[in-house]
């Protein structure tokens, strides 16, 4: 296939080379001539730049994926005057991965459709270390027969291929994994902690949480207690993972899509309080991986 | 062996049926008159029963497993003037399956100690249910060869058997655990309750979830949301189950305990006010599966 | 002064006809015609009704106050291609008293800045009864000298005006004002409900309570217990005052403003999540008074 | 009268003073010999050194005051063997001003009661200050006459006497009040520092909420943001006050109360958790004012 790619960043560039090495024509755009020159090289001059989201739309493309930061990055990209919907063919079909609120996929997605272009909202999870292994998850909304005719598209970026039901139901699926996610790492954080600190031997506490009723990811995949689990971001400083001001924004869209339909999420809105409190505190801790809010609770 | 069994309720009674079923002699007693006959009727006769505390524990046992609803009543069963300490010989063990706060059974395991008897605490996971299969988890806490040797005689009850260390730890897995718990249904509630009013089919929403990083027990075996699954308290009208004011007592001892310790927990403390205020509700609730505390979330 | 007035709804209304009373001539705009009439009636015909936002604005007046629910329509009259900005003189004085988030007020007064025109952003409390009485609070940000040559004019519809410093002040004061009314209500309820659960006679512990720490105007003026003051909304089934749901919005607009700035509202956060739990639960309870929240904590 | 005065204190202390200035005859004693030994020399000998709680008891006192740290410490002292029931005429009433939760005051009382003793709780607020001042307010549970009868006993340590109704009463409104105070607190940390990191002088922004719905004590007399009372803790390095682990107390008082009543305290399980935090973070702050947990929310 013919595809368009806008937004290179960390999640983004490997995912268009995963594109590539699948055998993909691709042409990329960012806002940072750098990140683009970088997908270029490393694409070894497979990948072909556009000037411009508008020469981007116009290259003839059968798809369009876009990876952007943040719902008005989407906005502008694809309602600008020089944006996607008024410059793309009503052949091409579109697909957002961009992480954002429902109702914003949703109105773009109906003003693409009355466009007479198809598109899809698809958001992801696991991280820029999925992003390069080609394992994924995706999180799809929008028409079946549409998602179907493309599973295998999303299959050269990632493993586990969801289909949500409509429109929005992508980023809906992910907001509610997420915010939930946000939950029982604070949770899972807040046993360990009290556990331990009652006398218990931290990996002894996990073993038998892990094959109990209290067993979650947060717990036998990415335990916050340093050195329970060798490879998880707790053993080793808390770099690299999911920052925790990444974690802020998901659970920030979602309690913002709950206030939209008048949703109550009581430990969604604290768990989003309690993050952004350790974001803040001290000399700030936002760019540590998100089970380091652990630390709110022990020394 | 030859056990005293004590504390015949809606746990003791199948619990005390295993262990006669296992070849063991029993004798049985609670401060309720039928509890003992219904035990004794069911065990044909095999149970003998005990007119008091005091004749039990000066029956020559090899082990006496206590099963009580609260502290108080361990307090009063092991430390009264009439109770268990004064009365039973050097040479019995002495093991308390009541889910109490991790401070009580270490000073009665310290009094045990003193008089020259071994203890262990040993709270147990499962519910009615596993009581009667026989598939209960036990905690224990206590010394490592006691365990060791009594390993067996837990088999007889259960089917995962956690050694946790000293003493009283057998209390602090279960209270960990069971917080992490009781925070992750009222997430799974909150987080299944906001994809479905955003539109996704709560089957679809849940195996997303199961299959991502916001999986946990509270999702993938017991998820809340009516007919995700078809043997969840969810799906029967939250009857059956694990009480809502069952939650409640595990949450407010978890609360205590780290109060104990001058520990935080944010989101433990604010779940036991949120299960509170929902069995408080309308005409009551405590009485419900507490994963029906989703009605806070739903109509 | 000439003054144009758009926004007739319940606070809007008697807040137009006090600046009638005082002497001004008035141009008046609505949406809905039918609240248009109702004030041009009321004033018998002192009031001039426009047909349009750019009829009024073109009406060469002194001043233009806008009264407007949310910042969307805020945004919409002031930015839109027919509207305030576009079309009014540069001498005009631009006055909102909608309650909106700081920075949409920040940015408005910016672009109407960049057109020549000052403004103030002026939100007010004190409800449908304060503007009919005309007591409102005004809380007025923007320059100073400005703030001051107009402050007669705020006088005509209330009795506290308050200078708050610059541009958006006004609703950084009312936001902060309102969240901390909004715990303050609840933390209230709290209070009140346990000490008559444990045995004390409402009256007696608010008259305590109102002499000591805990004395607040959630406690003293706007009590939540019934008949615990007469003239409070609790005594008369919480009818009246200020909507749940206008609290709620109050509370999302602070909410809001954290996140932006990234700041943590802990109790805030939660109060939020508590209203809307209460908007929703049984039949909905968003049209009673907020004071009515007490009804989580007793029967 | 001839009083006996148990529990010589930072509060104790001066509290016996002020009634031997009004001229009563007393007979003191505490655990640590040191205070007993300060407050005789403080008093020029008019205060008499007891021996013992027995020896204090058995004194022919027209009444009896204890000030006691915990609720464990007023069980020992009135229920010991060698305590103030066993040892104490019937025609000495006997007063408990120390805080503790409102069912060990009950069960002391009625204890009291059936050996023939009048009894009253009497709790106080208004920190060191107001004890040595003679300014505390006191908060008294028990019979009316008796309260009548003794009105001006309190009168001689304290500004404000509250009668509260039956037995209990008194601890009642203490944990009512304070828990009340402790959100408030929160709150009022939170909005200022909201509204500050917004935009506005905290100086202006006090006086605002000051005159509106917002106006508490913890804002209009004790205001958390640094200069904007010059005499309040926040002015001068939150230190004297009221510490935030004598808050954590009262909290932790309030919360175990509604839990044994099955009331729901949502604000005020969060804010003990927020204390409770606060306290432990970095190097400790239980030492200093309560006010000082704005520092949760701003650097």
């Amino acid at each position: 296939m013919k595809i368009g790619f806008i937004g290179l960043g960390n999640m983004g560039a490997p995912m268009a080379l995963n594109l590539i090495k699948a055998g993909n024509e691709l042409v990329v755009f960012d806002v940072v001539q750098k990140n683009i020159d970088s997908v270029v090289e490393q694409s070894k001059n497979k990948a072909v730049s556009a000037k411009s989201v508008k020469e981007l739309a116009q290259s003839k493309l059968d798809l369009i994926l876009t990876m952007l930061p943040a719902a008005q990055h989407v906005r502008s990209v694809y309602l600008g005057a020089d944006g996607l919907l008024e410059n793309v063919s009503p052949s091409t079909l579109l697909v957002d991965s961009s992480t954002i609120d429902p109702q914003t996929a949703r109105d773009v997605c109906a003003l693409a459709k009355a466009k007479g272009n198809d598109m899809l909202d698809a958001p992801v999870s696991g991280g820029t270390g999925g992003a390069q292994a080609g394992t994924l998850t995706f999180m799809v909304g929008g028409e079946e027969t549409v998602f179907n005719a493309y599973k295998s598209f999303f299959q050269q970026m990632g493993k586990n291929i969801f289909y949500c039901g409509g429109t929005g139901n992508g980023q809906v699926a992910k907001v509610s994994n997420n915010m939930l996610l946000g939950i029982s790492m604070i949770a899972t954080a807040e046993a360990m902690a009290l556990g331990v600190e009652l006398g218990m031997d931290p990996k002894i506490l996990a073993s038998i949480i892990n094959t109990s009723s209290g067993r979650c990811w947060s717990s036998d995949t990415y335990n916050p207690y340093p050195g329970v689990l060798e490879n998880a971001p707790a053993s080793r400083g808390y770099s690299g993972g999911f920052g925790t001001d990444l974690m802020l924004k998901d659970l920030g869209l979602a309690v913002e899509a709950a206030k939209s339909i008048k949703q109550p999420v009581m430990l969604g809105g604290l768990a989003a309080q309690i993050y952004q409190t350790f974001s803040k505190l001290g000399s700030g801790h936002g760019h540590l991986d998100f089970s380091a809010v652990i630390q709110m609770f022990k020394k």
